[in-house]
């Protein structure tokens, strides 16, 4: 067991967990949200960060602070903690993007953590090569190559107890993303960033980077924290924390700000387009659109980056408060509307509902069938699964209705879409206890009949019957003929 | 047109409007959501109300008043404006819910109002019948007509320039409702409340609320301000609003505050299982759950009710918002995620999709679909309607595909799920420009199909050939049998 995380809850791939960074002498709750502090600019001081938004953790780019003399000696004879004055946990970057974009690289692997070590960071990160998108697969191999030879000398680098970032490369290849994160989780090192994954946000591609988060999640055990790199908007945090990411880093609520840029979780607003503000923060209700346009630059850029950080850390903490109630999917629910790429990210979630299975509680608080997406949930596939194990009778009859169906059968069970046939003594327990809309969907419906089919296909030697409420032919048609199907409309409703 | 109630923007059903309260001398932007005020009780001060959370308008009770000496003698000598220290409009109920449920009405129509505009009301309400839903015809027909004797004769009270409420019942009979919303707009009454829905409400009925909306609807002219009498939850003014409603009042905020409830956009939470504030408002982004808990009862009370009006008064800005930037639906789509019940309600909103796209604006920032929801919009029902009125050639292609389609077509139409076809020089223009997901649903494509057997069977002389990019066997089933299809999916690829 890696002993800097401890798991406290789960919800679908998302977790509840505390990671304890000893050179800090702190605990950090995630999900967590990383500042980004830019050591020359200054929006909002880390110590307003920690006491007015609740920061337990910041990154500020080590390279930034090796290039810049007059930085790089403060921090050498300061420390980065009296230098920010900030009380929780400091990572540093190592600047790979940076040396990747802009140069060579001229420090050793050992190097540049010892200096990361030697300005005081909490969490440093070795130099690796962050292979973009799209590449062919031989490059990324190949970089990948580097990027674990520099894993695995970080690993034996001696920093005291400095942690160590081990990020996950890969590109946009599955396999190698996994076979990278499970090299990684092999080195003793001690926290997961997921690499490169800055030109899928640019480019709203939150169906791959899901994939990729996904992929990367296969070679982790579940005791490694995952950093999604780069990642700073919150309308795809919940999204990201249900595929099982931890820990995000926001430069977007600074970056933003100076381009009059508003965040929200339903997207970005420009400030000259808000007549009203959409959000109840402090700076929000206590301020008109016009009076914020009206300001001086600096004040506006500060006033805006605090918005962009209450929304920012109110996301996290509605997130942390969603996982603990069991209800994290609800919420990705209600985030995949935000855009249809956001849509496009929570179907391929649900792409990898088994992967999530996983991890999912057996219990929780109750299941909102809220959306035809809703049909394709780990709970869903669960139950289904579990059509396998149950033993049935001779002959059953499977129904939506209350009463017990025709006489000839041995048993009844009850239907309920999306979740198909269970026996009755199951009608109280999760997630059979949904909450579903009076208008059932096709999703719904169909996601029932694969749940009749698997039952009847995993008994093969009784008989079935369906007593339906005026199912389309569509779902239907999605079972085995070997079952009798009856219609109760009529009869249900007198 | 109605003097005191004027349209500034509109999108769906919903309206950024102003109303105009000759008495108290302002004018109210709506939505509006009018805080209720208990005069014997006072949770949040109504100066505290206007000053910290923007109240423009708060909703008291006559009867009440009238019934508690002190109270009455006060309000008599000192006016409502003076008695609560309210700069802004104060409406006043008639207590016709009261009366209803306790006891027989001792006072006249005429006496009840001249009451009202002693105690210096700025809207008053007559004694109307609030109909519960789900009673016999007869019966709602029945007190529908006493309502309407009372509307008439408060039409013929002279109370100087205090307006006056027109309440719409009728059940949950939408005839009766729509004649009942006919009548009340024939008078000279002013504001519209559609009453009785609060039994819908408290069974989470938002689809039988959304139906018996729109027939109120149906029944008014646009001109006039409605109001959604007790609906005061957050979750679902934005879908109200899509509806047609102007106006909320919320006893909730104080009501829930009293029971340690704590309002959210997602539904409603009790303090003791909140672990982390899930808002970023005032209240939650300085205190700690358990320091809540932890207040005496007062004051939690206090705090409670403050985050319950930041949240609610948040939300209606948002509203105003999303009605500015045209995408009001694209927030319904959000807030039906809430709970299955509220999609019932989105569900049910869009099966008036042919209302609502008569307010609708012809041309909007963005359509975003989301969920195959959005394949039931009024923009798409409209394009729908548009392809009876294009002109085609001979023979036309229509096709998911860049090219031209084969050259025995005279013409190549583009065809874009959820929409169908349309000539590629419309491609710039609303809703055509709609910003869709990557992975198709069925919804659009049905769609779409509907679509083009909309300009197909508009133009029985002319042939079609249709060229998708894999479409399953359900969407093309839905096409006309004379129509050429080719799955362009291999060549699309290529
Ligand atoms: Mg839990
Ligand atoms: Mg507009
Ligand atoms: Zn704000
Ligand atoms: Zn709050």
């Amino acid at each position: 067991m890696r002993e800097c995380f401890e798991l406290q809850d789960t919800d679908a791939g998302g977790r509840l967990g505390e990671l304890t960074v000893p050179r800090a002498g702190v605990t950090v709750e995630t999900p967590a949200l990383l500042p980004v502090i830019n050591p020359n600019l200054d929006t909002i001081s880390p110590r307003r960060l920690a006491d007015e938004f609740g920061a337990e953790i910041l990154i500020t780019n080590s390279y930034i602070i090796y290039n810049t003399d007059d930085v790089r000696e403060r921090a050498l004879s300061e420390g980065l903690h009296d230098m920010f004055d900030f009380p929780g946990a400091i990572m540093t970057d190592s600047g790979s993007f940076q040396l990747s974009e802009y140069g060579e690289i001229t420090v050793t692997t050992e190097e540049i953590l010892q200096f990361q070590a030697d300005i005081g960071s909490d969490i440093g990160t070795p130099v690796d090569i962050p292979t973009p998108p799209d590449v062919s697969r031989e490059r990324a191999a190949e970089e990948l190559e580097t990027t674990k030879d520099r894993l695995e000398i970080a690993d034996g680098v001696d920093v005291g107890d400095m942690l160590i970032n081990a990020p996950v490369q890969g590109s946009t290849h599955p396999d190698l993303r996994e076979a990278a994160a499970r090299h990684a989780d092999s080195t003793g090192l001690d926290v997961f960033p997921v690499g490169a994954v800055v030109p899928l946000m640019n480019d709203y591609r939150y169906d791959d980077m899901i994939d990729v988060v996904a992929a990367a999640k296969r070679g982790l055990g579940a005791d490694a924290p995952v950093h999604l790199f780069g990642a700073g908007h919150p309308m795809m945090f919940a999204l990201a924390v249900a595929m099982g990411c931890d820990l995000f880093d926001s430069a977007a609520y600074a970056l933003y700000a100076r381009d009059d840029r508003y965040l929200t979780v339903r997207g970005t607003q420009h400030l000259e387009d808000i007549e009203y503000f959409p959000c109840s923060c402090p700076v929000c209700s206590t301020h008109e659109p016009a009076d914020v346009r009206a300001l001086p630059d600096q004040q506006r850029e500060e006033t805006l980056a605090a918005h962009n950080l209450h929304v920012t850390f109110g996301e996290i903490r509605r997130i942390k408060q969603a996982i603990r109630a069991g209800n994290l999917l609800e919420l990705v629910e209600q985030r995949a509307r935000a855009h249809p790429t956001m849509l496009d990210g929570y179907r391929t979630l649900l792409d990898h509902a088994d992967q999530l299975e996983a991890s999912d509680p057996v219990s929780k608080g109750a299941f909102f069938y809220t959306s035809h997406e809703s049909a394709r949930r780990p709970e869903v596939l669960r139950h289904r699964r579990r059509l396998e194990r149950l033993s049935v009778p001779d002959s059953l009859f499977l129904t939506e209705g209350d009463g017990d169906g025709p006489a000839e059968y041995d048993d009844s069970w009850r239907v309920k879409p999306p979740f198909g046939p269970f026996p009755r003594a199951l009608s109280k327990s999760y997630p059979l206890t949904a909450e579903v809309p009076t208008r059932v969907d096709r999703g719904a419906l169909e996601a029932a009949a694969a749940g009749i089919t698997r039952l009847v296909e995993s008994n093969p030697d009784s008989e079935f019957g369906v007593g339906h409420l005026d199912w389309p032919a569509g779902a239907l048609e999605a079972l085995p003929d070997s079952v009798e199907t009856i219609d109760l409309t009529e009869s249900h409703r007198s």
